[in-house]
């Protein structure tokens, strides 16, 4: 099953992915999703990493199964890191929660390949795939700074290193000007729920 | 006549920006194109910056004429930044040179708003649009960090501020880390590329 036509390629694919719990309950977050292609035969091979403590991992452990979605929004990406989704951002594809407005699903099985103290790894091989919307979009730098600046602010409270912290803050600012002048009001509604959920916690 | 379809968006979105001479030749370099959304009526206006001494400018002040094409191909930005894109890279769109693999073409006529001592600053009206491949991509950071990191480059020279450039380098450091982990194949030979162009004459 070739992944590329639903937007997964080589290197890291940073999706949303949904899951559900023993008991049913919907979860999303972002995560990417690794691909290596062999270079003999030009297969590719999925993985993702999945932090202990966090719901994706319980529930992959507990269901064995993930899915992708393939989204550019960047207030979802900011809503799945800090937040619940609620129910209405949901809809079922293969008995799988997805997110009803992204752009393709990727159902996948996942088997543990790997076990370390911070995270499990899993390889991942693909049960279902659903395009649901092509595009054209143009590269906006404000986009990536959403997603660069929320990846910061994810690891901002694990880090103890104060010189760290004070390069992850000057980091931040930056991102935050890229979406300033370059972003459309989709990353600059997203920047804003970063500040209220992170910002505002730091001192600048 | 709406853009959005086409990949421009509000806010910035980095394209290919195509031109042709007063004698016919073919020029492409990245730039953005920056579109506001009327809040009232909802309607884009587009504008470009063109800075003095660029080939771009004196092709646009020669025929008032440009194309943007919507790529996410991360060698052709590197590309087309620092080096003559060679004439197989180009096709015609209602007179205008294209690049024949970008995902759609915009053709547009130009009218100066703005003269400063660095740039022009133009208002840009739609003439044609063409859509050529429609796609799902999921987000790459690599991707990003591959513009992130050619802008930088471009601008590293025109900087005298040694603090200036020491965080510039520092930043570079970064992105090509992000590329290294992130980037698939495309974004490894972009960069791969800009260290050829540019990071051999910096001392890191």
């Amino acid at each position: 099953m070739d992944l590329k036509g639903a937007g997964i390629g080589e290197g890291i694919s940073e999706v949303i992915v949904t899951t559900r719990s023993a008991s049913g309950k919907p979860n999303a977050a972002p995560i990417g999703v690794i691909t290596h292609i062999n270079n003999e035969n030009g297969k590719a091979q999925h993985f993702v990493k999945l932090y202990r403590k966090s719901q994706t991992l319980a529930n992959v452990l507990a269901t064995t199964t993930l899915a992708a979605n393939v989204t550019n929004d960047a207030v979802v990406f900011v809503k799945a890191a800090f937040e619940n989704l609620s129910e209405d951002y949901f809809t079922v594809f293969v008995d799988m929660p997805v997110l009803t407005k992204a752009n393709a699903w990727i159902v996948f099985t996942s088997v543990a390949v790997e076990e370390s103290r911070d995270y499990f790894r899993f390889q991942l091989t693909p049960q279902a795939v659903e395009i649901r919307r092509k595009e054209v979009k143009a590269i906006n730098r404000g986009l990536n700074a959403v997603i660069e600046a929320a990846i910061l602010a994810t690891r901002y409270y694990l880090t103890e290193d104060e010189q760290e912290k004070e390069e992850m803050k000057r980091l931040m600012e930056r991102y935050a000007d890229i979406v300033k002048k370059c972003g459309g009001r989709r990353e600059k509604e997203a920047m804003s729920i970063l500040h209220e959920k992170f910002f505002k916690g730091v001192d600048f």
